[in-house]
């Protein structure tokens, strides 16, 4: 027996056992620091909850108002803003974007409150977000803005106008590439074969990241010249599906897990999920039923 | 030859020893993020020093006011002052509660300030608080503040109004279950089983945390009815049993390290505790005086 | 195939090849927290590539105005910007101090902010910091600030007043003896047995620091008599001279990397570093270009 | 001529003329620190306003919790939104209340783009406001926060998620008896006898603050006694109607301005507004037509 | 009949009478940025109070760290407080100060509590500070920080750690020569002239500041000499008289008001203070009962 | 007798004498708080200053990266400091831009200390800077910590890295049109009859400010045609030359009692400035010292 487990089952008591919900969606939010990092980490999953019925919003911390090498500042926020809509219609889900400047998030009080209202207001079954440990300080500081939430979420009085959750949610990590201080370890792995196309095209129309390069882009990457800018496109969509193919591989045992040993041996593309120590901890079950992607295939 | 530790000598020199104090009373003192935290985690042990005429202060860093799910703010506080007061009082201690509201907590110079002088006005041998990643943003935030101070205390003109310690404290954490980036690892573990009614009297006279539940509590648990209030009441106290006999299974091995494999197979409830690497180094023998509680068992 | 590798080559393909640039000097900038940090952790490599015509800058994030145990406040903070400047004379190199009070550093976007431009003015090829677990706050934060700056000193639009690398800096870390959440594991390692006089010669300088003891010193260390002041001095060379002795020992695995099994054996003194995982990641050849000091003995 | 006013032209010309509207309704933001203050110093009017198909919003910048001499947090925050909602109901307005501490309130860039926000998104033609020198700290910054909003709504790129306004709003202040550094200047009063009594019941709603008595009242103010609630509600009418008609007297001369000196003698109740000097400014004209209350009578 | 104040009346009733409290002796609390302000501006009061059997208390907002020429940090916060202590001795009153930064007082939320809990503990029935539009950004600070706590004070819930006031304090300014946005204006004048001495004395200790000349002195002021340092004692101390003498002459209308016309001739020294607004509004006779000094004298 | 003042003497006697420098240039420094306000509020005295050989320098306190209709952020501050630069060549002076985000300047100690070095580095004989109250938060924050500068400056132990000022430097400010609390009274008024084509010049370079018309221009202000542009630039000097007309004219009086009546009458253009109370206080004599443009005009 696990006495400490056995102390937070006492503890999460009210709030540990999800109602048997019948046809009621599935409500999932995915938080990033930019437009365009939960297109990147979760956008197969995101159109094949959408294709589903279930109910995705994604939501970028900060406005990405510096992520371009030659433009910046508002005018960049609100051409992020279009091409994040367009992406997530492309996707089938809702998209919101925080007025707070890229570069600059900080695990404040004021953004902690933010994060937790958005939570609330989803009515989340589910939520997704960066580990506080990747290479960009806004990813760093959405990770611990996301867990300074995940039990905030519960307690009425923290943001009393916004009503407070009875079901804790789920809180799992994206993935990365960060060894210390712990390296990522999935808890899910999930085939985004069935909708890849879509993720590429969703992210192809994010012509200011990837076709432009972004931050550390160029202006030989996407010139003014239709058969380049088709060439260039044509690559961005190649190195996306190279990533996302080299998850399949990296998280093959995951697969397993839920695929069964054959059926992952054929996926292709592939997101990965850890679950987040804060929040509901979901047994196999329960992910299989957030994650409604393996009936058939097993 | 570890090299490192040698340069830690070095730079230590002036506050590594502890002078034989003969009979002066151990001076502790615990900091929770609410008026509860330090009493389950650290309620055993604090009423046994206090049995031996030591000095003992649990510091709650916030002040609660959003601890319930019906009952906030300055009235909530008011009440868990209360609530605290009458359990420290069974336990033997003295209690202190920050004005800071409760989900707010930040790591600023501020409060900083406040822990730093809280410990040097204490003048303590041990400090006790939770380890930076526990599930409630106060509790990491608790835990991060406590290190921030761990060694501004021997500074003499950080917060100069307040003199320094000439002997850095030694620091330990309470347990938690999480285990990334690194579970908790019990340095020494005590059995409370002569303390175990008087701990769980004290944690039985907050009421609004326990019997009503606290934050994530409803209507239902401590209803107008003393017959049922009596069973609630006994329900929070087995649970609470459970718990800290699960912690004396948890940590058996440890207990074995500090009373020996046939005395520790009989613990029946236990606490734990891990050595914090910042402040003072104590080896066993020093952990055996600050925790004076194994004489006659080994 | 490691696919988030990849990836992670994708989006760094602008920073991430360094151009031959033939015999242009190395440009290195080191943070400390204090006016001393650098010159202990890395006072032999800086004097050894000072020595090679190389750029090296000094920085303290803090002013160590509260680090004696008699003197603070700005008489403090100037007497060890001169104890600062006589050093890095003997050490070749530059130095810089920032006016933040001693103590009370946090991970501002002011200090995010000063960070980055300090890198960029200085346009460094390698950044060394501490590890954000260190024993002192300062250490911690400048820790962090300098990982909140390792990707953001290529984003031309954040401080968009200073340009933007083109090549993101390589970032290491100083040794130190804490195990948690991960211990510092060595990269590279230097013998400084070349220049161990110059460092501690530099070291010994820093009256304030050493022979008084800084902020955990007392009026006994070094009083008012040359005689005694001589032996404390003595005192304070060895107790270096057994640190960076013990380096050599603790690092002796990676000297070996560096130096060859024979030469590493000899190797008297030394310096290690950790890799940053924020950063450019150089493989072991970009690492020598960096610490040109194993040439010959190979 | 006044130089200066001619270059206030120069500068404010793209947002100084006010087109021509027709039937389009008029839209007020009135802003208090409290929820009660717009409808203490706005409530005549914005019925009078609400009568006529005009569009009025009453913001309370704080939540009010700890606005009661017994109840506090997140329950009284609640239970004065309720209020909020029933006067304003009464009053036909909208309402919205802010989820920032009452008593806590700080003139941050964070409240401001709050402030800001709101007003671009009721696309306001006017703004009401108290001054920044009232006797209650959360009054003085809320007079601060819409004084430093009163140019921002007009810069496109200063919050770009919310469309700028093409005309700058009339920003008008709330009347006090403070005298220092300049006391309270009416630059329009408005009779509300036509509406005294639909806000005196308004005010009467809003039980916790008035009956009961709010932050400074006591248990003796308002009994659980039906005839002795009756009777204290009658006081707090008799009041308010004391206050009103004070104003009427007080702010006479104003009145006569607008009403000619007949019909401003016979005023019983009224409200008065300064003209802020921030914002776009107003002719005696524009004036009537924020304020649509005078035609019949002059 | 003024309607404001009648509404103000309403407002404040639970709080506008004062009882009779007989022979309970007044409390003073006076609030200075630096330790030496509140001895200069009321100094002679204080004094008089305390031999009165009144119970004052002394209170610098800031430790004074940087108001030397040569000395600076910690050691001059802790030199400064034995002058003051010393200085306080001499006039018979309490005194406190606060570990916070000279030079760096911020209007924060943080300091606005420090300043409330202080009033509030000291029941104080009077509270002295400095206007917000003096020469130096501590004082104007400590003017805004004390008149953000003028109402607080009053409310239960806003610290509600420390019990609120039943009765608002009045307040009152310290005199300025500042004229814009308006000037000092005296609502009461003080013969000081039978504790002159007493005053001159107490400000005589504080060598730091006057005799040394504090932050804009310099080493010929107060050298190594007894003769010249003796002269220069004599030097300050006539300064200072002329100083006191000074607002006799300037203030000689107001202490007429209180003394009558005969005797206000005659008074050689004085202080003078200003009604703040926020607080309680007293009338001439409270006045004359919180400066119980005119009794004999008309 | 005015004692105050006296008073004053006593504390600023270390610096209120400035000894005669001979031909020592004058060193100014301007604070405004876009990259235009100084041009436009003091753009005729640089140019005089510096053709006479004195030292101007004028800092913007934003980046001014909001100040436009159509761009923003890096990019557009980039621009501006071109238009800066290219402006304050024509004028003679030195220019420089701090890295704050336009629109959100706040009164922090960062950005006081900030102000406080540029002071002491460009060893200011004059400041200039905006008054507290203008239209612009960003103003009325630069006009706060300007006055929060105006006495730290001196202090050696604030900011102790850059060297304290022997001689508190002359403040003053900016004219505005704003009446509350107080209205701008001139102090100074100057002729800039000889530089007016020179200022003309100057603000007519900075084409994204006003030929564009900044934050509230529009595409139509200055379309891609050649003629037209010629046009609206026309348009842009007469608006500004009828703006320091208007000047000359509102502040006719003062510019009487500098040049006499006769002269004062011709003066076409003017720019004025009020003393500010903090800061050295000079005497007519002293203003005609640092304004050294009247002499052969009396």
């Amino acid at each position: 027996m696990k006495p400490l487990l056995l102390a937070a089952f006492f503890w999460f008591s009210a709030c540990s056992l999800m109602a048997d919900e019948g046809a009621r969606p599935l409500r999932i939010i995915c938080f990033g620091a930019h437009p365009d990092d939960c297109e990147i980490q979760a956008g197969g999953v995101a159109a094949m909850w959408a294709a589903k019925g279930h109910k995705v919003k994604l939501v970028s911390v900060t406005n990405g108002d510096i992520g371009h090498w030659r433009e910046a500042g508002g005018p960049l926020a609100l051409r992020r803003k279009k091409e994040a809509d367009q992406a997530d219609k492309i996707l089938g889900v809702t998209t919101e974007i925080l007025d707070i400047h890229d570069g600059e998030l900080l695990p404040t009080l004021e953004n902690r409150k933010l994060i937790t209202k958005a939570i609330r207001e989803w009515n989340a079954d589910l939520v997704l977000g960066p580990r506080p440990n990747d290479y960009h300080p806004d990813h760093r500081y959405t990770g611990v803005l996301v867990q300074d939430a995940a039990y905030m979420v519960t307690v009425p009085f923290f943001c009393p106008d916004v009503p407070a959750m009875k079901n804790n949610p789920v809180f799992m990590y994206y993935p990365d590439r960060f060894q210390k201080p712990n390296p990522f370890k999935p808890d899910v792995a999930v085939s985004i074969d069935s909708v890849i196309d879509k993720k590429l095209d969703a992210l192809g129309v994010m012509i200011s990241q990837f076709a432009e390069g972004g931050a550390n882009g160029g202006p030989n990457l996407y010139p003014d010249d239709a058969a380049k800018q088709k060439t260039r496109q044509e690559q961005v969509r190649k190195n996306f599906s190279n990533w996302f193919a080299g998850n399949a591989n990296h998280f093959r045992e995951t697969l397993g897990e839920f695929y069964g040993a054959d059926q992952s041996g054929k996926v292709q593309f592939a997101e990965a999920f850890e679950l987040c120590e804060y929040g509901r901890q979901p047994d196999k079950k329960e992910l299989e039923r957030l994650f409604p992607f393996f009936e058939q295939k097993k």
